[in-house]
Protein backbone atom coordinates (compact mmCIF):
# COMPACT_ATOMS: atom_id res chain seq x y z
CA UNK A 1 0.00 0.00 0.00
CA UNK A 2 1.42 3.42 -1.15
CA UNK A 3 -1.28 5.73 1.35
CA UNK A 4 -4.56 5.13 3.12
CA UNK A 5 -6.88 8.31 3.90
CA UNK A 6 -9.68 8.04 5.72
CA UNK A 7 -12.64 10.85 5.09
CA UNK A 8 -9.97 12.76 3.82
CA UNK A 9 -6.98 12.62 6.22
CA UNK A 10 -3.99 9.94 6.12
CA UNK A 11 -4.78 7.21 8.37
CA UNK A 12 -4.87 3.36 8.07
CA UNK A 13 -7.06 2.31 11.03
CA UNK A 14 -11.35 2.25 11.49
CA UNK A 15 -13.36 1.97 14.16
CA UNK A 16 -13.81 -1.71 15.33
CA UNK A 17 -17.67 -0.31 15.17
CA UNK A 18 -17.71 0.40 11.59
CA UNK A 19 -20.55 -1.17 10.01
CA UNK A 20 -18.61 -1.94 7.13
CA UNK A 21 -16.48 -4.39 9.37
CA UNK A 22 -19.67 -5.76 11.37
CA UNK A 23 -22.30 -6.21 8.59
CA UNK A 24 -20.25 -5.17 5.14
CA UNK A 25 -22.64 -2.64 4.81
CA UNK A 26 -20.81 -0.70 2.39
CA UNK A 27 -20.02 -0.40 -1.59
CA UNK A 28 -16.19 -0.37 -2.47
CA UNK A 29 -14.80 0.43 -6.40
CA UNK A 30 -11.41 -0.95 -7.81
CA UNK A 31 -10.10 1.87 -10.19
CA UNK A 32 -7.08 2.14 -12.52
CA UNK A 33 -5.22 5.35 -12.25
CA UNK A 34 -3.26 6.26 -15.30
CA UNK A 35 -1.36 9.23 -15.13
CA UNK A 36 -2.28 10.99 -12.13
CA UNK A 37 -5.74 10.41 -13.07
CA UNK A 38 -8.47 7.59 -12.02
CA UNK A 39 -9.97 6.07 -14.91
CA UNK A 40 -13.65 5.54 -15.96
CA UNK A 41 -14.56 7.61 -13.15
CA UNK A 42 -17.85 8.98 -13.63
CA UNK A 43 -18.86 5.39 -14.33
CA UNK A 44 -17.29 4.03 -10.81
CA UNK A 45 -19.25 6.86 -9.29
CA UNK A 46 -22.41 6.19 -10.75
CA UNK A 47 -22.27 2.57 -10.00
CA UNK A 48 -21.34 3.51 -6.51
CA UNK A 49 -24.16 5.85 -6.25
CA UNK A 50 -26.62 3.41 -7.28
CA UNK A 51 -25.21 1.89 -4.30
CA UNK A 52 -26.14 3.59 -2.61
CA UNK A 53 -29.48 4.62 -3.44
CA UNK A 54 -30.01 0.78 -3.25
CA UNK A 55 -28.21 0.04 0.31
CA UNK A 56 -30.33 3.48 1.04
CA UNK A 57 -27.05 4.83 1.95
CA UNK A 58 -25.73 8.88 2.09
CA UNK A 59 -24.38 9.35 -1.39
CA UNK A 60 -21.08 10.75 -0.75
CA UNK A 61 -20.18 14.53 -2.49
CA UNK A 62 -18.59 13.05 -5.59
CA UNK A 63 -16.66 16.58 -6.12
CA UNK A 64 -14.81 16.14 -2.79
CA UNK A 65 -14.15 12.95 -3.98
CA UNK A 66 -12.69 13.32 -6.89
CA UNK A 67 -10.24 16.27 -5.69
CA UNK A 68 -9.46 13.90 -2.79
CA UNK A 69 -8.61 10.81 -5.33
CA UNK A 70 -6.78 13.04 -7.70
CA UNK A 71 -4.60 14.76 -4.96
CA UNK A 72 -3.95 11.36 -3.36
CA UNK A 73 -3.06 10.08 -6.77
CA UNK A 74 -0.08 12.78 -6.72
CA UNK A 75 1.84 10.22 -4.28
CA UNK A 76 1.96 7.83 -7.71
CA UNK A 77 4.44 10.89 -9.25
CA UNK A 78 2.71 9.63 -12.44
CA UNK A 79 3.83 5.82 -12.30
CA UNK A 80 0.27 3.82 -13.31
CA UNK A 81 -1.21 2.79 -9.67
CA UNK A 82 -4.65 1.41 -8.43
CA UNK A 83 -7.09 3.61 -6.53
CA UNK A 84 -9.61 1.47 -3.75
CA UNK A 85 -12.50 3.82 -3.00
CA UNK A 86 -14.44 2.09 0.42
CA UNK A 87 -17.60 3.57 1.57
CA UNK A 88 -18.96 2.25 4.22
CA UNK A 89 -22.48 3.26 6.49
CA UNK A 90 -20.09 4.38 9.21
CA UNK A 91 -19.95 3.63 12.83
CA UNK A 92 -23.04 3.23 15.23
CA UNK A 93 -26.36 1.58 15.60
CA UNK A 94 -26.53 -1.93 17.75
CA UNK A 95 -28.10 -3.93 15.50
CA UNK A 96 -28.77 -4.37 11.91
CA UNK A 97 -30.93 -1.19 12.00
CA UNK A 98 -29.16 1.22 10.10
CA UNK A 99 -28.88 4.36 12.40
CA UNK A 100 -31.09 7.24 11.25
CA UNK A 101 -28.18 9.74 11.57
CA UNK A 102 -25.53 8.40 9.80
CA UNK A 103 -21.95 9.91 9.05
CA UNK A 104 -20.59 7.40 6.32
CA UNK A 105 -16.94 6.68 6.21
CA UNK A 106 -14.69 7.15 2.87
CA UNK A 107 -11.39 5.29 2.23
CA UNK A 108 -8.77 5.62 -0.71
CA UNK A 109 -6.29 3.03 -0.21
CA UNK A 110 -3.67 4.01 -3.26
CA UNK A 111 -1.20 1.17 -4.82
CA UNK A 112 1.08 -0.04 -7.13
CA UNK A 113 0.29 -0.82 -10.75
CA UNK A 114 0.11 -4.95 -10.35
CA UNK A 115 2.34 -6.97 -11.48
CA UNK A 116 1.07 -9.73 -14.12
CA UNK A 117 2.90 -11.44 -17.29
CA UNK A 118 2.32 -9.89 -20.80
CA UNK A 119 1.16 -13.31 -21.63
CA UNK A 120 -2.31 -12.77 -19.97
CA UNK A 121 -3.00 -10.22 -22.77
CA UNK A 122 -1.12 -11.90 -25.81
CA UNK A 123 -1.70 -15.77 -25.25
CA UNK A 124 -4.57 -15.51 -22.92
CA UNK A 125 -5.27 -17.14 -19.51
CA UNK A 126 -7.07 -20.38 -18.35
CA UNK A 127 -10.10 -20.20 -16.58
CA UNK A 128 -10.51 -22.44 -13.46
CA UNK A 129 -14.01 -23.82 -13.31
CA UNK A 130 -15.50 -22.84 -9.81
CA UNK A 131 -18.14 -25.27 -8.11
CA UNK A 132 -19.02 -22.34 -5.59
CA UNK A 133 -22.05 -21.17 -6.89
CA UNK A 134 -23.54 -17.48 -6.77
CA UNK A 135 -26.69 -16.79 -4.64
CA UNK A 136 -29.21 -15.55 -6.32
CA UNK A 137 -30.44 -12.14 -4.71
CA UNK A 138 -31.81 -9.37 -7.06
CA UNK A 139 -32.09 -6.65 -4.14
CA UNK A 140 -27.94 -7.38 -4.30
CA UNK A 141 -26.92 -8.11 -8.07
CA UNK A 142 -24.80 -5.91 -9.72
CA UNK A 143 -23.49 -3.95 -6.92
CA UNK A 144 -20.12 -3.51 -5.98
CA UNK A 145 -20.74 -4.25 -1.80
CA UNK A 146 -18.64 -5.79 0.83
CA UNK A 147 -20.78 -8.86 1.09
CA UNK A 148 -17.51 -11.01 -0.71
CA UNK A 149 -17.90 -14.01 1.01
CA UNK A 150 -18.91 -16.13 -2.34
CA UNK A 151 -15.92 -14.54 -3.87
CA UNK A 152 -13.11 -15.86 -1.48
CA UNK A 153 -14.98 -19.22 -1.08
CA UNK A 154 -14.35 -18.98 -5.23
CA UNK A 155 -11.07 -17.88 -5.23
CA UNK A 156 -10.07 -20.79 -2.43
CA UNK A 157 -10.85 -23.27 -4.85
CA UNK A 158 -7.53 -23.02 -6.40
CA UNK A 159 -3.99 -22.28 -5.65
CA UNK A 160 -2.13 -23.65 -8.76
CA UNK A 161 -0.79 -20.51 -10.83
CA UNK A 162 -1.59 -21.73 -14.03
CA UNK A 163 -5.45 -21.05 -13.05
CA UNK A 164 -5.31 -16.84 -13.64
CA UNK A 165 -8.85 -16.90 -13.04
CA UNK A 166 -11.93 -18.51 -12.26
CA UNK A 167 -15.54 -19.13 -13.83
CA UNK A 168 -18.84 -18.97 -11.31
CA UNK A 169 -22.09 -19.96 -11.93
CA UNK A 170 -25.22 -19.31 -11.11
CA UNK A 171 -27.03 -21.70 -8.64
CA UNK A 172 -28.17 -23.41 -12.55
CA UNK A 173 -24.76 -23.70 -13.27
CA UNK A 174 -24.83 -21.03 -15.77
CA UNK A 175 -21.89 -18.80 -16.07
CA UNK A 176 -22.06 -15.50 -15.19
CA UNK A 177 -19.14 -14.06 -13.88
CA UNK A 178 -15.16 -14.52 -13.11
CA UNK A 179 -14.34 -14.00 -9.44
CA UNK A 180 -13.12 -10.77 -10.09
CA UNK A 181 -13.80 -10.26 -13.42
CA UNK A 182 -16.66 -10.08 -16.26
CA UNK A 183 -17.25 -12.60 -18.60
CA UNK A 184 -17.41 -12.44 -22.80
CA UNK A 185 -18.20 -15.13 -25.56
CA UNK A 186 -18.35 -14.13 -29.24
CA UNK A 187 -20.42 -16.34 -31.36
CA UNK A 188 -20.76 -15.33 -35.38
CA UNK A 189 -18.63 -12.00 -34.65
CA UNK A 190 -21.56 -11.03 -32.01
CA UNK A 191 -20.48 -10.34 -28.11
CA UNK A 192 -22.47 -11.70 -25.46
CA UNK A 193 -22.30 -11.11 -21.75
CA UNK A 194 -24.56 -12.76 -19.34
CA UNK A 195 -27.33 -10.77 -17.16
CA UNK A 196 -26.24 -9.58 -14.15
CA UNK A 197 -29.80 -8.49 -12.27
CA UNK A 198 -29.67 -11.79 -10.44
CA UNK A 199 -26.08 -12.70 -9.14
CA UNK A 200 -22.75 -10.99 -10.17
CA UNK A 201 -21.15 -7.42 -10.40
CA UNK A 202 -22.04 -5.04 -12.72
CA UNK A 203 -18.21 -4.37 -14.04
CA UNK A 204 -17.58 -0.56 -15.62
CA UNK A 205 -15.18 -2.23 -17.13
CA UNK A 206 -17.86 -4.63 -18.98
CA UNK A 207 -19.50 -1.26 -19.10
CA UNK A 208 -17.11 0.17 -21.48
CA UNK A 209 -16.58 -2.92 -23.70
CA UNK A 210 -20.11 -2.53 -24.56
CA UNK A 211 -19.83 0.94 -25.54
CA UNK A 212 -16.47 -0.07 -27.44
CA UNK A 213 -18.17 -2.66 -29.34
CA UNK A 214 -20.60 -0.26 -30.29
CA UNK A 215 -18.25 2.27 -31.44
CA UNK A 216 -16.87 -0.56 -33.34
CA UNK A 217 -19.67 -1.72 -35.11
CA UNK A 218 -19.66 -5.41 -33.15
CA UNK A 219 -22.80 -6.53 -32.16
CA UNK A 220 -23.54 -6.85 -28.60
CA UNK A 221 -26.00 -8.02 -26.26
CA UNK A 222 -26.58 -9.08 -23.11
CA UNK A 223 -27.79 -13.06 -22.61
CA UNK A 224 -27.68 -16.17 -20.86
CA UNK A 225 -25.18 -18.80 -21.81
CA UNK A 226 -25.03 -22.29 -20.68
CA UNK A 227 -22.04 -24.04 -20.16
CA UNK A 228 -22.39 -26.44 -22.84
CA UNK A 229 -22.83 -23.73 -25.36
CA UNK A 230 -19.82 -21.85 -23.97
CA UNK A 231 -17.44 -24.43 -24.19
CA UNK A 232 -18.59 -24.14 -28.22
CA UNK A 233 -18.33 -20.40 -28.75
CA UNK A 234 -15.65 -19.02 -30.91
CA UNK A 235 -13.54 -16.57 -28.72
CA UNK A 236 -13.76 -15.96 -25.01
CA UNK A 237 -12.71 -12.99 -22.43
CA UNK A 238 -12.56 -11.12 -19.32
CA UNK A 239 -12.81 -7.96 -18.42
CA UNK A 240 -11.84 -5.92 -15.22
CA UNK A 241 -11.09 -2.03 -14.40
CA UNK A 242 -7.31 -2.83 -14.35
CA UNK A 243 -6.72 -6.15 -16.63
CA UNK A 244 -8.54 -4.07 -19.56
CA UNK A 245 -9.27 -7.57 -21.27
CA UNK A 246 -8.00 -11.02 -20.70
CA UNK A 247 -8.25 -13.17 -23.68
CA UNK A 248 -9.66 -16.76 -22.73
CA UNK A 249 -7.46 -19.59 -24.10
CA UNK A 250 -8.74 -22.66 -21.87
CA UNK A 251 -11.73 -23.63 -19.51
CA UNK A 252 -10.37 -26.23 -17.30
CA UNK A 253 -8.53 -28.90 -18.69
CA UNK A 254 -11.47 -29.41 -21.39
CA UNK A 255 -11.80 -26.49 -23.62
CA UNK A 256 -9.41 -24.62 -25.66
CA UNK A 257 -9.91 -21.68 -27.86
CA UNK A 258 -7.14 -19.74 -30.05
CA UNK A 259 -6.25 -16.86 -28.13
CA UNK A 260 -6.92 -14.24 -28.51
CA UNK A 261 -9.32 -14.41 -31.27
CA UNK A 262 -9.91 -11.70 -33.78
CA UNK A 263 -12.97 -9.78 -32.09
CA UNK A 264 -10.90 -9.93 -28.73
CA UNK A 265 -7.99 -8.32 -30.47
CA UNK A 266 -10.12 -5.63 -32.30
CA UNK A 267 -11.60 -4.60 -28.75
CA UNK A 268 -8.19 -4.85 -27.02
CA UNK A 269 -6.37 -2.47 -29.91
CA UNK A 270 -9.59 0.06 -29.03
CA UNK A 271 -9.01 -0.17 -25.28
CA UNK A 272 -5.13 0.60 -25.92
CA UNK A 273 -5.94 3.76 -27.63
CA UNK A 274 -8.61 4.87 -25.07
CA UNK A 275 -5.69 4.48 -22.99
CA UNK A 276 -7.93 3.91 -19.53
CA UNK A 277 -6.07 0.93 -18.83
CA UNK A 278 -1.72 1.11 -18.72
CA UNK A 279 -0.02 0.21 -22.25
CA UNK A 280 1.72 -3.11 -20.53
CA UNK A 281 -1.85 -4.12 -19.00
CA UNK A 282 -2.68 -4.44 -22.98
CA UNK A 283 0.07 -6.60 -23.65
CA UNK A 284 2.45 -4.22 -25.28
CA UNK A 285 6.33 -5.01 -24.47
CA UNK B 1 -19.62 0.42 24.31
CA UNK B 2 -18.08 -0.58 27.52
CA UNK B 3 -14.52 -1.94 26.50
CA UNK B 4 -13.47 -3.21 23.30
CA UNK B 5 -10.51 -5.52 23.29
CA UNK B 6 -8.29 -6.13 19.85
CA UNK B 7 -6.09 -9.22 20.16
CA UNK B 8 -5.97 -9.49 23.51
CA UNK B 9 -5.61 -5.58 23.92
CA UNK B 10 -7.18 -2.64 24.76
CA UNK B 11 -8.26 -1.01 21.48
CA UNK B 12 -10.66 -0.14 19.23
CA UNK B 13 -9.39 0.10 15.77
CA UNK B 14 -8.50 -1.87 13.47
CA UNK B 15 -6.57 -1.48 10.00
CA UNK B 16 -8.30 -0.09 7.05
CA UNK B 17 -6.44 -3.66 4.99
CA UNK B 18 -8.54 -6.16 7.29
CA UNK B 19 -10.40 -8.49 5.24
CA UNK B 20 -13.27 -8.34 7.80
CA UNK B 21 -13.63 -4.47 6.54
CA UNK B 22 -12.77 -5.58 2.78
CA UNK B 23 -14.73 -8.86 2.12
CA UNK B 24 -16.84 -9.27 5.35
CA UNK B 25 -14.40 -12.06 5.47
CA UNK B 26 -14.82 -13.60 9.34
CA UNK B 27 -17.48 -14.18 11.66
CA UNK B 28 -19.02 -13.23 14.90
CA UNK B 29 -21.03 -14.21 17.55
CA UNK B 30 -22.79 -11.59 20.00
CA UNK B 31 -23.21 -13.53 23.50
CA UNK B 32 -25.13 -13.09 26.67
CA UNK B 33 -22.82 -12.35 29.43
CA UNK B 34 -24.47 -13.23 33.11
CA UNK B 35 -23.01 -13.30 36.50
CA UNK B 36 -19.47 -12.24 34.64
CA UNK B 37 -19.61 -15.20 32.16
CA UNK B 38 -20.51 -15.88 29.17
CA UNK B 39 -23.75 -17.85 28.33
CA UNK B 40 -23.80 -21.09 26.34
CA UNK B 41 -20.02 -20.46 25.04
CA UNK B 42 -19.49 -24.26 24.40
CA UNK B 43 -22.03 -24.05 21.43
CA UNK B 44 -21.32 -20.26 20.40
CA UNK B 45 -17.71 -21.66 19.98
CA UNK B 46 -18.74 -24.72 18.37
CA UNK B 47 -20.52 -22.61 15.39
CA UNK B 48 -17.50 -20.16 15.19
CA UNK B 49 -15.15 -23.24 14.68
CA UNK B 50 -17.88 -25.04 12.13
CA UNK B 51 -17.61 -21.42 10.76
CA UNK B 52 -13.86 -21.34 10.14
CA UNK B 53 -13.85 -24.93 8.88
CA UNK B 54 -16.17 -24.02 6.19
CA UNK B 55 -14.56 -20.43 5.38
CA UNK B 56 -11.00 -22.13 5.71
CA UNK B 57 -9.96 -19.50 8.59
CA UNK B 58 -7.52 -20.76 10.61
CA UNK B 59 -9.15 -21.73 14.05
CA UNK B 60 -8.74 -19.26 17.18
CA UNK B 61 -7.24 -20.43 20.62
CA UNK B 62 -9.97 -21.28 22.59
CA UNK B 63 -8.80 -21.40 25.73
CA UNK B 64 -7.55 -17.87 25.20
CA UNK B 65 -10.48 -16.71 23.93
CA UNK B 66 -12.27 -17.87 26.72
CA UNK B 67 -9.78 -16.55 29.40
CA UNK B 68 -9.76 -13.30 27.57
CA UNK B 69 -13.56 -13.14 27.53
CA UNK B 70 -14.00 -13.62 31.22
CA UNK B 71 -11.37 -10.90 31.89
CA UNK B 72 -12.84 -8.60 29.72
CA UNK B 73 -16.34 -9.32 31.40
CA UNK B 74 -14.92 -8.25 34.92
CA UNK B 75 -15.78 -5.10 33.34
CA UNK B 76 -19.39 -5.44 33.98
CA UNK B 77 -18.56 -5.74 38.09
CA UNK B 78 -21.37 -8.05 38.11
CA UNK B 79 -24.63 -6.70 35.60
CA UNK B 80 -25.45 -8.56 32.89
CA UNK B 81 -23.82 -7.47 29.25
CA UNK B 82 -23.58 -8.39 25.72
CA UNK B 83 -20.38 -9.67 24.59
CA UNK B 84 -19.62 -9.47 20.67
CA UNK B 85 -16.39 -11.47 19.28
CA UNK B 86 -15.59 -10.95 15.95
CA UNK B 87 -13.05 -13.24 14.26
CA UNK B 88 -11.65 -11.89 10.71
CA UNK B 89 -8.87 -12.99 8.36
CA UNK B 90 -6.90 -10.70 9.11
CA UNK B 91 -4.70 -8.17 6.79
CA UNK B 92 -3.42 -9.04 3.78
CA UNK B 93 -4.07 -10.34 0.44
CA UNK B 94 -5.21 -8.15 -2.46
CA UNK B 95 -7.90 -9.32 -4.34
CA UNK B 96 -9.85 -12.30 -2.86
CA UNK B 97 -7.26 -14.54 -2.47
CA UNK B 98 -7.05 -15.93 1.22
CA UNK B 99 -3.35 -15.42 1.84
CA UNK B 100 -1.29 -18.33 2.95
CA UNK B 101 0.40 -17.40 6.08
CA UNK B 102 -2.87 -15.33 7.68
CA UNK B 103 -2.75 -13.80 11.12
CA UNK B 104 -6.99 -14.01 12.01
CA UNK B 105 -8.00 -10.48 14.21
CA UNK B 106 -9.81 -11.31 16.52
CA UNK B 107 -11.99 -8.36 18.32
CA UNK B 108 -13.95 -8.69 21.84
CA UNK B 109 -16.43 -6.02 22.47
CA UNK B 110 -18.48 -5.28 25.88
CA UNK B 111 -21.37 -3.32 25.87
CA UNK B 112 -24.56 -3.04 28.38
CA UNK B 113 -27.66 -4.91 28.29
CA UNK B 114 -30.10 -3.81 26.22
CA UNK B 115 -33.03 -2.28 27.21
CA UNK B 116 -36.25 -3.65 26.32
CA UNK B 117 -39.69 -3.49 27.75
CA UNK B 118 -40.44 -6.71 29.84
CA UNK B 119 -43.82 -6.13 27.91
CA UNK B 120 -42.25 -8.20 24.95
CA UNK B 121 -41.49 -11.22 26.90
CA UNK B 122 -45.24 -11.23 28.91
CA UNK B 123 -47.44 -10.18 26.06
CA UNK B 124 -45.44 -10.75 23.07
CA UNK B 125 -43.96 -9.00 19.97
CA UNK B 126 -45.75 -8.02 16.89
CA UNK B 127 -43.81 -8.99 13.44
CA UNK B 128 -43.25 -7.15 10.58
CA UNK B 129 -43.54 -9.23 7.42
CA UNK B 130 -40.27 -8.38 5.62
CA UNK B 131 -40.29 -8.24 1.91
CA UNK B 132 -36.40 -8.93 1.41
CA UNK B 133 -35.79 -12.61 0.29
CA UNK B 134 -32.76 -14.74 1.53
CA UNK B 135 -30.97 -16.04 -1.12
CA UNK B 136 -29.98 -19.32 -0.85
CA UNK B 137 -26.35 -20.17 -0.85
CA UNK B 138 -25.71 -23.92 1.00
CA UNK B 139 -21.82 -22.81 1.52
CA UNK B 140 -22.74 -19.92 4.01
CA UNK B 141 -26.15 -21.03 4.98
CA UNK B 142 -26.71 -21.34 8.97
CA UNK B 143 -23.22 -19.20 9.84
CA UNK B 144 -22.97 -16.42 11.90
CA UNK B 145 -20.52 -14.67 9.28
CA UNK B 146 -20.15 -10.95 8.32
CA UNK B 147 -21.78 -10.96 4.92
CA UNK B 148 -25.13 -9.48 6.56
CA UNK B 149 -26.38 -7.00 3.63
CA UNK B 150 -29.96 -8.79 3.92
CA UNK B 151 -30.52 -8.31 7.33
CA UNK B 152 -29.49 -4.56 7.03
CA UNK B 153 -32.05 -4.02 3.89
CA UNK B 154 -34.98 -6.23 5.59
CA UNK B 155 -34.51 -4.47 9.22
CA UNK B 156 -34.42 -1.13 7.06
CA UNK B 157 -37.70 -2.06 5.45
CA UNK B 158 -39.58 -0.37 8.98
CA UNK B 159 -38.83 2.04 11.53
CA UNK B 160 -42.10 2.07 13.35
CA UNK B 161 -41.50 0.59 17.25
CA UNK B 162 -44.79 -1.24 17.00
CA UNK B 163 -42.79 -3.78 15.51
CA UNK B 164 -39.99 -5.35 18.03
CA UNK B 165 -38.76 -7.99 15.08
CA UNK B 166 -39.41 -8.86 11.76
CA UNK B 167 -40.09 -12.43 9.41
CA UNK B 168 -37.87 -13.09 6.51
CA UNK B 169 -38.65 -15.45 3.95
CA UNK B 170 -36.33 -17.76 1.17
CA UNK B 171 -37.17 -17.22 -2.10
CA UNK B 172 -40.05 -19.42 -1.97
CA UNK B 173 -42.08 -16.99 0.17
CA UNK B 174 -41.26 -19.70 3.02
CA UNK B 175 -40.54 -17.87 6.72
CA UNK B 176 -36.89 -18.56 7.62
CA UNK B 177 -36.40 -16.55 10.80
CA UNK B 178 -36.29 -13.41 12.06
CA UNK B 179 -33.79 -10.37 11.26
CA UNK B 180 -31.55 -10.92 13.97
CA UNK B 181 -33.59 -14.40 15.98
CA UNK B 182 -34.80 -17.91 14.70
CA UNK B 183 -38.41 -18.41 14.40
CA UNK B 184 -40.40 -21.40 16.35
CA UNK B 185 -44.12 -23.01 16.11
CA UNK B 186 -46.29 -25.06 17.98
CA UNK B 187 -48.73 -27.09 16.19
CA UNK B 188 -50.98 -29.76 18.22
CA UNK B 189 -48.25 -29.42 21.27
CA UNK B 190 -45.34 -29.66 18.48
CA UNK B 191 -42.39 -27.80 18.31
CA UNK B 192 -41.77 -26.77 14.63
CA UNK B 193 -38.45 -24.94 13.38
CA UNK B 194 -37.78 -24.39 9.87
CA UNK B 195 -34.36 -25.78 8.31
CA UNK B 196 -31.44 -23.49 7.99
CA UNK B 197 -29.38 -25.65 5.09
CA UNK B 198 -29.92 -23.23 1.99
CA UNK B 199 -30.20 -19.77 4.15
CA UNK B 200 -30.86 -18.09 7.59
CA UNK B 201 -28.10 -18.33 11.03
CA UNK B 202 -28.39 -21.31 13.48
CA UNK B 203 -28.84 -19.47 16.56
CA UNK B 204 -27.19 -21.08 19.28
CA UNK B 205 -30.01 -20.05 21.88
CA UNK B 206 -32.74 -22.04 18.81
CA UNK B 207 -30.22 -24.89 19.36
CA UNK B 208 -30.45 -24.82 23.56
CA UNK B 209 -34.55 -24.53 22.83
CA UNK B 210 -34.42 -27.59 21.35
CA UNK B 211 -32.81 -29.29 23.45
CA UNK B 212 -34.84 -27.70 26.03
CA UNK B 213 -37.73 -29.13 24.51
CA UNK B 214 -36.31 -32.21 24.15
CA UNK B 215 -35.80 -32.07 27.97
CA UNK B 216 -39.38 -31.13 28.99
CA UNK B 217 -40.71 -33.90 26.52
CA UNK B 218 -42.41 -31.63 23.77
CA UNK B 219 -41.72 -33.45 20.50
CA UNK B 220 -39.27 -31.15 18.80
CA UNK B 221 -38.48 -31.35 15.04
CA UNK B 222 -37.21 -28.92 11.83
CA UNK B 223 -39.34 -28.77 9.12
CA UNK B 224 -40.47 -26.22 6.57
CA UNK B 225 -43.24 -24.22 7.08
CA UNK B 226 -45.28 -22.13 4.48
CA UNK B 227 -46.53 -18.39 5.22
CA UNK B 228 -50.60 -19.90 5.08
CA UNK B 229 -49.43 -22.55 7.59
CA UNK B 230 -47.69 -20.07 9.93
CA UNK B 231 -50.14 -17.94 9.94
CA UNK B 232 -53.24 -20.98 10.78
CA UNK B 233 -50.29 -22.60 14.22
CA UNK B 234 -51.16 -22.65 17.70
CA UNK B 235 -48.31 -20.46 19.08
CA UNK B 236 -45.65 -18.58 17.51
CA UNK B 237 -42.42 -17.49 18.96
CA UNK B 238 -38.84 -16.17 18.46
CA UNK B 239 -35.53 -17.14 19.72
CA UNK B 240 -31.45 -15.82 20.41
CA UNK B 241 -29.03 -15.12 22.03
CA UNK B 242 -30.07 -11.77 24.03
CA UNK B 243 -33.61 -11.90 24.23
CA UNK B 244 -34.36 -15.61 24.95
CA UNK B 245 -38.15 -15.93 24.14
CA UNK B 246 -40.19 -13.58 22.58
CA UNK B 247 -43.97 -14.78 22.36
CA UNK B 248 -45.37 -13.75 19.00
CA UNK B 249 -48.54 -12.24 19.08
CA UNK B 250 -48.71 -10.98 15.65
CA UNK B 251 -47.60 -11.58 12.34
CA UNK B 252 -48.11 -8.19 10.01
CA UNK B 253 -51.55 -6.53 10.35
CA UNK B 254 -53.33 -10.17 9.49
CA UNK B 255 -53.13 -12.83 11.82
CA UNK B 256 -52.82 -12.77 15.59
CA UNK B 257 -51.95 -15.14 18.54
CA UNK B 258 -52.81 -15.17 22.39
CA UNK B 259 -49.42 -14.92 23.74
CA UNK B 260 -48.09 -16.34 25.42
CA UNK B 261 -49.13 -19.67 24.90
CA UNK B 262 -48.81 -22.82 27.35
CA UNK B 263 -46.18 -24.31 25.09
CA UNK B 264 -44.21 -21.11 24.98
CA UNK B 265 -44.74 -20.06 28.34
CA UNK B 266 -43.15 -23.74 29.71
CA UNK B 267 -40.20 -23.06 27.28
CA UNK B 268 -39.88 -19.52 28.85
CA UNK B 269 -40.12 -20.87 32.74
CA UNK B 270 -37.72 -23.48 31.74
CA UNK B 271 -35.00 -21.20 30.10
CA UNK B 272 -35.25 -18.75 33.51
CA UNK B 273 -34.18 -22.06 35.25
CA UNK B 274 -31.65 -22.57 33.11
CA UNK B 275 -30.48 -19.24 34.05
CA UNK B 276 -28.55 -18.35 30.65
CA UNK B 277 -29.94 -14.75 29.98
CA UNK B 278 -30.38 -12.46 32.75
CA UNK B 279 -33.95 -12.70 35.05
CA UNK B 280 -35.32 -9.48 32.99
CA UNK B 281 -35.05 -10.63 29.63
CA UNK B 282 -37.13 -13.97 30.75
CA UNK B 283 -40.30 -11.11 32.13
CA UNK B 284 -39.08 -10.97 35.46
CA UNK B 285 -40.54 -7.49 36.73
Amino acid sequence: MIATWINGKPADRISCGDRGLAYGDGLFETIAVVGGRPQLWDWHIERLLEGCRRLRLPPPDTGLLWEESTRLCQELDGSSGVLKLTYTRGTGGRGYAPPGNTTPTRILALSAWPQWPASRWEEGVALFLCQTRLAEQPQLAGLKHLNRLEQVLARAEWDDPQWAEGLVRDPSGGPVEGVSSNLFAVVHGRLITPPLDRCGVAGVMRRNIMQLADKLGVPAEVRALSLPVLRTVDEVFMSNSLAGIWPVRALSDRTTWTAPGPVTRRLQSALRRQGVVPGPAQGEK
